[in-house]
């Protein structure tokens, strides 16, 4: 193996290109080379980028081309109490993020949500998906793909669970437009997130839709999954876990703690989160919870760009006779506890911090547990927000009044 | 001050409470103490959490309640070439992620556009937006406030501009709803990506609208912005920068590298990105835009939770005479070079990697650049995956024959 | 009983209002008097208006307040040559609109299938769906309600069942956000739309949800149904029958009838109907569906503001070898040919015209054939409006190139 | 001249097709041949079709083929008391419709928004639009076009207002994706609805384009427009009239009109028309606008297909300390006095019940008031659904208990 300055050396003279350097050192030396490189292309320095507290090696199923990483600061909220269905906890929340105030504001709605006894939370849907588009000769054909589909989910079961110890289809649903075929097929994915798990099981899935229909396969992902975009049919139908937190807030909490009453805070929901996305023609209905999302995200490990789909989330808030209703619901929150990024040393810590490293018990907990504690923040997030967003009017107001 | 066992000390008796520790030393300390009172709590370890390479000093604009920081594996892909009108380079793209394979993916795209003589990226709109909503009597009322608005932009510019020596206001757009009125504010930021100079500028406004008119303001953020949520007025009006880079591939570069033939690479971004996007309901007609979006993002010290707006992106490939036409549209792509999580110190390295540190000359141009870089890397990685998904059935179906 | 002028004194003396003329004497001579009202009270003359070819009373079910009919032309199209999964037919398509060109257009279309041996259909999925909210007290109530729903289905099915003949509960899907569940019952309702069939069932099945669980009705509508409005819900999971037509269109054809190649109108589908509704965050991805459906709704008697729905089409086009492929899917197109406006006597004939009045044998039959029919009109209209589009800018060309 | 018979055996020899007919006979003689031919081929009659009040040869502009005309029975609601900038009359608002109950329906809000002292509404905008799509080589030429398009707004406009004596261009708003430039124009068509006018002008304004740009235009509506399609460009930015109509109901008007609170009725504006349309994925956030739309466009002679843009509405309700206010805003009504359907004999006498036949004075308010009378229209039907759906509950409820 070499040392570091070799094998900058070695680039330097086309002798080895950028990429294989891991096939001559082991990952730091290499990652440590590569960040030499890249410096002295950009005539810049990367001392802090070179500074991690990890072993590269450990971070080789998540990165190529390595020259260190990124730090984004981490604090906590909380604690946040969450009585779910999995989760019955009430720990600080790591949020990782870089916009000043996040973390304070959730803190804030935290305290909100330990006044008023804590949130409940829910996972209503599980299913991460992936939709394949398959070309047909014409209608008729697609019509006999489908019907082929319909009678023979077995199959498809067996084969996409052939290549998982984990996961079950729980779900294939057809769509045709035209001479294309789209399957949307869903996976409990249990702890883990799953989105390479059920592109695996739906490719041997699709061999077998080749092999016994006249369907051919197009891609593998035909955008119907639907995965980092923007799209309704996550919206309406779910991906990962479908999530609701709610809190009843007596009302002599919510002016105490959000300087606003509850109607004020109704109407500024309803205006809003409500009526302007609608106007905006908006897939969310929320004030900030990508927020809350992508900083969870960030501190656990998931995959930040799945912060797309967890932005998909309704905010509702009723002022009742003695209380504030308010709840947050996240169609598609993409989550694991195993897998992916969370095995980064970080993260992993970022996981222990909630207590939910690893596999749950039964095999699934864990990942409905992170859910319902991230809906339980988003929702902390709202109200914060609201709140400040209501009573800083009102203070402007104040002031404008010269009071 | 004090050392971080004492402050552990002391928030165990109740002292001083957890978010009250910078108070009572640096910020290194108060973070060490504060990592350990968590950890306890959590009964776990945070060593990794801790090892970070920055001083907590500097994060301290970025992050309350402060623990450590959270490690994202940073690769590079590249060279990527691009003629912008501001950009004009062939750097490395720094992506901090934790998805395998996503940096090698791009890296495979930078090689066809090297081969292609480069992307060509524009940015074609700039304007950081915020909408407060406003409560009226009345529609006849709405119709006075709107009708006042148009008539003294003057009066909203000068006194949004009053809050900032680079912000400028380039539009306002008034929408009403009933009750309701909103008004979109649009800025040019520069070379930041203008979030919190865009809301101080027009929380400075909307006093004026509030003292002249009849409309009294219910929310600074009226969810017109639209900021962190999918919404069809980004997709369409844009937000941020408007950014699109499209390249021009030969035939034989396209089947050597992708390993498919332009006619199938037409054909998967029709059935998948086209249609496939169309039948989910969709504002993202692309293959993973959001995943270049969401590391470029990490890595160069952006807003997380705008990767959501990030994904608004159109993907068109058309099969010419000789040469494959390839284009990425970013309606919203909301980046700086200033400001928020730029200064942190991994960030600005990330941002030196591309030469983008800082403000740019004249002032806007580096953001430009970013921007338009990022298009081009985004380009790189649809590129890429279509071409994976499109030899992938290739080679499965050729196994599939014996072959 | 009374005569029109005795009517007209009695309602201008305040002795009987005006919606009540029924009461007192036949409908025709109610219509005539509250005609004579009402055109004076303009001071305007309503003969045409009143020179209707029906017998008042026919139309009771239908309207109220009635002073006569409005006149919509009425043209044909075709014939048009149908292979669907039911439909097999080459009739005349009646077309009531008053859009000049409209039908001439489709008219051409149809000459277009027919050169190319006929379109295919088929009905993909068939439910008329109606979704009630209820409110519950918070997240864990509304998953109680969403599992006892789940268990529950067979009560469901025999409350709703008990209030119809026909009509047969196929699904139940639950939607909960927050503190509102949602309820979207889907029927088969036969030849009949069905949309008030399905009110009336979901009505009963209400009943039983609020005396068996907590949950307590709101509206027996809440808009997840969706009835009448633009909705993704509808596009993605289709409503009333999902129904798509396609053709293979040999070149020669194309050319000779359309005037433009199969390229031209391949790239004019792909940069309008495709690229285009992306950008305009549109639900509708076709050239004018939503014409045709709109004629052939007046013309059969279906409910004219469900063009709404009927809009929801994606029209794809595809250049291959030796043909042109072309299809159009409807994801949302409600008909009938019982029930509703189908047996007025002008409407009653223009189903006449397509040999579907009434119920089909099996019941639902005639619907899907009335399905497939406007689905098939719907592509000779796409493709006449593509090869107008692509070749009057050839036409221009020339002009500008003075050949 | 032919008469009908001898018309019938000649088409029936082959010696000419059944389009041809007006030019061997006249409009009349023409129809009733082809009905004749048309019934004898679907084995049926077609009299009460043939039986029409008008003359065949008035409905030549709008109709192709005819065979006679679909009578929809027309009724009135009303009257309607509406305060606009434009409209301030209280006449009785035609309705055609299939629909049983809609009429009366409407007609019991008409009751509320006279007991309320009637409804305001305001036109907040006017521009018919066309959005031709162009293809140029990369995104270097698209900037380079759209650059022109901002800097010879002059040139456009005299090209386009050279083909019309009415319109005006008022807009021009480019979008660039990718290859494909597509230019949104709006105009103002003042009494016209407009489409075919923008259509003849932007085909005008096409032709400056290609001449001075390198863009060459690929159709000449690029689906930006949008016309009969859903989209959220039109309910954001508008398209036709966006039109506002509200009311403030005394709380005991409410409660004696509509059978329920004001505040049941808001719960039921906010979990179905916004938290329901929000789940659903939709454009429309109101209960039936579409209904009251659809109706009115046939009795006045509008297009049908338009009803799909006219669902593009926001409904509104609040609680207020005495009163309830509510509103209902469409984004998108597309309406005309002249042209179109305006002129056929039913269509203008339903315009004449309203007074407004014919071009307004100025140009333009006819149409303006149309648009403020169809809004306040819907505001009624609006207010009825709801205050039925929230009162139905009411009576079934006590049913229920036995009261």
């Amino acid at each position: 193996m070499s040392d570091a300055a070799e094998l900058v050396d070695r680039v330097r003279d086309g002798e080895i290109a950028l990429h294989e350097l891991e096939a001559h050192a082991d990952a730091d030396t290499a990652a440590t080379a590569r960040r030499q490189l890249v410096a002295d292309d950009a005539g810049t320095t990367l001392d802090t980028v070179g500074e991690y507290a990890i072993d590269a090696a450990d971070a080789e199923p998540n990165i190529e081309n390595m020259i260190g990483t990124v730090q984004i600061p981490l604090g906590v909220a909380g604690p946040l109490p969450v009585a779910g269905e999995r989760a019955d906890s009430e720990k600080y929340l790591p949020l990782a993020t870089t916009e000043g105030a996040l973390v304070a504001s959730v803190n804030r709605g935290c305290a909100v949500l330990r006044a008023a006894d804590g949130a409940n939370a829910r996972v209503t849907k599980r299913a991460m998906t992936r939709a394949p588009v398959f070309r047909v000769t014409d209608i008729v054909e697609a019509e006999a793909v489908v019907e082929w589909v319909r009678d023979n989910r077995d199959a498809l079961a067996n084969a996409a669970e052939s290549t998982t110890s984990h996961g079950e289809l729980v779900d294939v649903t057809p769509y045709a437009v035209g001479d294309s075929v789209f399957l949307r097929f869903g996976y409990d994915t249990k702890d883990a997130m799953g989105m390479n798990m059920a592109t695996i099981a739906t490719g041997e899935a699709c061999e077998v839709v080749e092999s016994e229909t006249t369907a051919e396969l197009v891609a593998l992902s035909g955008n119907l999954c639907t995965d980092k975009k923007p799209a309704a049919i996550n919206a309406v139908e779910g991906r990962g876990r479908s999530v609701t937190a709610d809190v009843r807030i007596p009302n002599d909490v919510v002016e105490e703690h959000l300087h606003a009453t509850p109607e004020a805070i109704t109407e500024l929901n309803t205006r809003k989160n409500l009526i302007g996305s609608a106007k905006a023609g908006s897939l969310g209905f929320n004030a900030h919870a990508a927020n809350v999302v992508a900083a969870a995200f960030l501190a656990t490990g998931q995959d930040a760009a799945q912060v797309v789909e967890g932005a998909n989330a309704i905010t509702t808030v009723e002022a009742r006779e003695d209380e504030l209703y308010a709840s947050v619901s996240l169609a598609s929150l993409e989550v694991g506890t195993v897998g992916g990024g969370t095995k980064l040393p970080t993260q992993s810590e970022g996981l222990s911090v909630l207590g939910l490293r690893g596999s749950g018990d039964p095999p699934g907990a864990n990942a409905d547990r992170l859910a319902e504690v991230i809906a339980a923040g988003a929702l902390a997030g709202e109200l914060s927000l609201m709140g400040a967003l209501a009573s800083r009017h009102l203070s402007s107001a104040h002031a404008e009044l010269g009071r």
